[in-house]
């Protein structure tokens, strides 16, 4: 019987692909005849993705077409494509059968040796300079940079860790691994594992396909089973690949709108924000270079962050992968804004009290492991040349004196914390470094924590993009000082009722 | 000079009705006699509404011609119309004058009997599927399962039952029925109470019209003036009742968005969500059947809780209004998640303790009440077939592996927030169940509420649609763990407070 | 060198500017001399706001052309355009030129006198109306009513003044003037102050600009270098001014969305919102007058609160700049809600404590500054007028009791977190006016402050646009009740540790 189906739908396929009536496909470009005998299943058990695939830039051109444009004009960065890859479209077997030697997920499907996980390494066959730019990026090492560090790996546990009551007290588990890849990994990336092959009944009768661990994920420090760190899926989903989408400021809201790393809530309530939701129907998400005025009227992430942006024969900004080349301070994620890391995998990094961190406790960036003023003065004028389309040089100079003081301020404020910290440690109300016990565990560390990892970063956001409330109400400057005082309240009371207790 | 004014104003209504240049209406199509009469006026007093129903299906097909159409292709399920429907177009009095002996708010009007409240009962005429799934929707019984439970009135009491604060003592008095309507009710429902008529000065006179108690309401449990349970208009707004609006997750947000159920949320940030929104301009959501990457490229909530999902041919998954068909698991509004009910009326339910809840206070589920694992299975399947259309097994298996992982471990940091309170009112902290006070009013279990309702909820839900921080740290894990503490160091504090007290 | 560049640039100029293809610009309409001179170079210095213009009404039309338009039909409101403005396109002249004598930011540039900042008292050359509304404004006070209230003033220090912490003690200081800009007054709006000027390098050479102090800012009560309130910035950003985007709701949400003040956010769950999010890309926002069902379906915030809405021949409602010409009730920002205060300046008003407050400390409003029930009645009215065109008047009845009784409980829950912290502040457990300190900088007081800016605000938001959850559990009822009862253990444990640590 599956036989039947099998042929039967064999047959199918052969009349259906070429002939879909209205879907969008490669229009009389040449499919290599790998991905053509993909199709001829796949538009049958994930009829989605090809779909989506038919819709996209990859289905519609060849690579020696795609070299062929002006080189501002150019998606492709590779100067030269691997022989064989050049003269067909994209397809499913231009990717998933790349550098099968490489792939410890390679696995014999259909007679072919195809790939699961298709990773920056294969995407860099067309796409060099951003897979090179997108490696020294700090998002790449998203999966070393927290696994590899101690003091984070001790915040991962007291937030994934499992937690049970008992006789008055409470205990604090390690994190399984299913939930790891559910929480932080889903932006970090996890490691993906091939664990051995396993036998599925499909529609085709029965077939091999691989076992992986810490699959599916698309995060942007995702392990790949080449060794490759990333996943371009993170932000050009698959399988349509879309520049559009990337552009448009929901990807990075993916990641990056939590009270963690607000960014796109600010964006949201900025100026920019706002003419983006009201006029992006009108605007070009497809062009390149992205022509300022033309194409868009207002920033989205990726123009100040990202995108080649051009005006009229003149480049205001150069593409990059490397996404803080436009970024002298790093505001998020850590204990006091810096100046960025030079090296992207901050494992490396040792501060004065020994621990993995580019600030001293106290606040002073451990100069060894940070950019100098020269370099961040250097980023921070390429940014400021994105604002030139459209602002003055004063505008321009008033805004980031903003975000320079809001820096300042918001470093004092956790400053203030962590001495509030430094007391309760000291006076034993709770126990930290000294007592060799978790720095995160308990109610006043927490708050510690809220106050550099939520309420200084939002604020710090708010002024980097002009987002008022998020740094006022909505999780800055209001939550910063209550947390203050909910601290040393914290810590009186605590006091009191160790007092008592002895 | 009222009179004058109707007369002018009738005048005008019969040169404007069908000659409205450049508005959205029946051209050609037969119009009822009736339907005819009614917008003789209401084109002129609610000229809204009527423009929104010229633009609808609805005023430019007649049920005889809708049912000519291929049956996967059909937007009604009736077989049969009833006489004196299927020939004209479904205008307004098609609608609210149906069943009138049924209606309660039926009233004499303009010479017509016409009732307010369209209701389930009366679409049914046309949609009979539709109206028999949801009604074994649990939605559909939303207004009973929180009027009629005990606990959730206990929990409803203490939300909106007005405090004062006298002699330093706080009293909760009791909820009033407009804060009622204006808060839970919203979305569970309201009951309609027709409490008579009343005379209203109008442009065309003195009219009467009744009086309704909980009215106005659209929430998905409203209990209606024909004794039917459920409002068609929570996803589909009149007067244009367009798929459209019920496909796109907005319509679902408006009341699964809040941190007790926030779906949309992790939506939002999902890869899906970023997707829908970057691309939805380019999608049909008026297709039917809908054609996965044809019509859509990425999955809204309608797409895998209730749309006819189709591929070329084959159809991925059956239109359903029961929304738990494709679901195994209840995720929220409740203490611990638990395989789905297995009536939608949970108000039968009772525990092991006699209380009207699905699990014990530990989190077992009441076996009797809820689906057996082969209904589960079943249901968990449908689900998965949808992913199919773009996902391999195994990417399905790994997610849902999380989403399995996830239920057990925010079931039991529910179980440890659960032990600590039972810790405070066996020491006499709080005041709880056998102390015959609310489990409700104080604050460690309000905090108690806030780690299942809140953060449990919130997790799960994240690892249902990969949302990431909605798991972490926006109101996930990380609160999950900070609740527990806060919890912990309440009770010390409050346990000392007590002793000193006495 | 700098001389070759710019005779180069001089040159395409000339070249480029009205030559620019497939560039929306004013294709025959007549432009002002001084206009095309500026258009010469900053058509390459900042060409995103040049093409911004191009694609602006203002560049398309003149004012003489406009003021032909059926009175209903038009957007200019002023009878009489000033000589020299009539008859061109308004440009860049037109507007950085106008009135050169009251701009302190007047300053010579490339032989002209243009001003940075445009300002209401420029855009009433055409829009007078407009302008004097606006001026009538609670908006255009902000930086008033903010700067010169010694109890927001007080509030202000306590959220942005630095804090530190040293030998157990936590020491408020006073806030700088960038944080204060970069916070309250990014909304409230700045006060703009000329300081000099300053020699800047350009590629045309050095040139002087005048050196502002708190710029950049487009809050709704700036303080002009001419002396006028406001920017119409603030909701028309530049250089598009576009009337779609100050109708679509992301205009408000700018500064409307925030815990204080959450109305967008209610926007977002309520039905108007979700069929304005599932439509929007069907209607026409840029029609004059806005014609209800067939220019938009459902309201945003600007057709309930400003626009020009009319239905076929018929006005439904009058636009207005005064934005609380529809608004009986003053629902946020506030201690308590109260009916609107009589006059835009609110400094003016004392309670009988003294306060410059539009209600007593427990509640009741100071009716000598706040209007009578005749003029609330009246606005009230206004606004359910806008209902009538799609909502029937028991249903708009019904609706706006609930927002009456929400009102009405909120004031009480506020109420009662008000005698909680009068019994702190006499208990000697938080210290208050009476103690001569700030009411804004303990735990207790911080509570209090989010019960009603938070909370209360939310709730009764939640109830005028039926936006369910912001009046439950996502900031409303369930947290007024559950910070109510935190407020009274706070006052517990204090009292007990301040008894003890003496």
């Amino acid at each position: 019987m599956r036989m039947i189906v099998f042929a039967f739908v064999a047959v199918v396929c052969l009349i259906v692909v070429f002939e879909a009536a209205g879907q969008p496909g490669p229009k009389g470009k040449p499919v290599s005849e790998a991905t053509a005998e993909c199709l001829d299943c796949h538009e049958i058990v994930s009829p989605g993705i090809v779909a989506d695939w038919r819709r996209s830039r990859h289905a519609k051109t060849t690579p020696s077409e795609a070299l062929k444009k002006p080189k501002l004009e150019r998606r492709m960065s590779s100067e030269k494509i691997p022989d064989g890859l050049s003269g067909v479209v994209v397809g499913c077997a231009e990717c998933h059968k790349l550098n099968p030697g490489k792939h410890k997920d390679t696995f014999e499907h259909s007679e072919h040796k195809v790939h699961v996980v298709v990773t920056p390494a294969d995407c860099a066959a067309c796409h060099k300079v951003e897979v090179e730019q997108y490696s020294k990026n700090i998002m790449a090492h998203a999966y070393g940079n927290l696994k590899n560090n101690p003091v984070f790996q001790s915040l991962e546990k007291s937030i994934n860790g499992l937690q049970s009551y008992e006789s008055g007290k409470l205990t604090e588990g390690t994190a399984d691994s299913l939930t790891s890849e559910d929480s932080c990994y889903v932006c970090h990336g996890t490691r993906i594992l091939v664990k051995g092959l396993k036998e599925v009944e499909t529609d085709f009768g029965e077939m091999q396909f691989p076992v992986l661990g810490g699959w599916p994920n698309q995060g942007t420090g995702r392990i790949n089973p080449d060794g490759s760190m990333g996943a371009c899926t993170s932000c050009h989903p698959r399988h349509e690949f879309s520049i559009e989408v990337a552009r448009k400021p929901y990807t990075c809201s993916q990641c990056h709108k939590g009270p963690d790393v607000p960014a796109y809530k600010v964006y949201e309530v900025s100026k920019h924000g706002n003419i983006y939701k009201s006029m992006d129907g009108k605007w070009d998400f497809d062009a390149v270079p992205w022509k300022v005025g033309r194409d868009f009227t207002a920033p989205t992430c990726a123009t100040c962050h990202i995108s080649l942006v051009a005006s009229d024969g003149e480049v205001v900004a150069q593409r990059t992968h490397r996404m803080n080349d436009r970024l002298g301070w790093r505001l998020f994620g850590v204990v006091y804004a810096h100046p960025h890391p030079k090296s992207p995998d901050t494992t490396k990094i040792k501060n004065k009290a020994g621990l993995p961190l580019p600030t001293e406790l106290t606040g002073e960036p451990v100069q060894e492991f940070v950019i100098d003023a020269e370099e961040k003065a250097k980023r921070d004028k390429t940014m400021r040349k994105v604002c030139t389309a459209c602002h003055s040089a004063a505008w321009i100079e008033g805004h980031f004196d903003r975000l320079e003081k809001s820096v300042e301020t918001t470093n004092k404020m956790t400053l203030a914390a962590t001495k509030v910290l430094l007391e309760a440690w000291e006076k034993g109300a709770a126990k930290g470094l000294a007592q060799g016990d978790s720095i995160f565990n308990e109610v006043i560390e927490k708050k510690w924590v809220e106050q550099w990892l939520f309420y200084a970063n939002s604020t710090r956001f708010a002024s980097a993009m002009a987002g008022a409330d998020l740094g006022v109400f909505a999780g800055g400057r209001w939550h910063l000082s209550r947390n203050l005082r909910e601290m040393t309240d914290w810590l009186e009371f605590k006091a009191k009722s160790n007092k008592e207790g002895k």
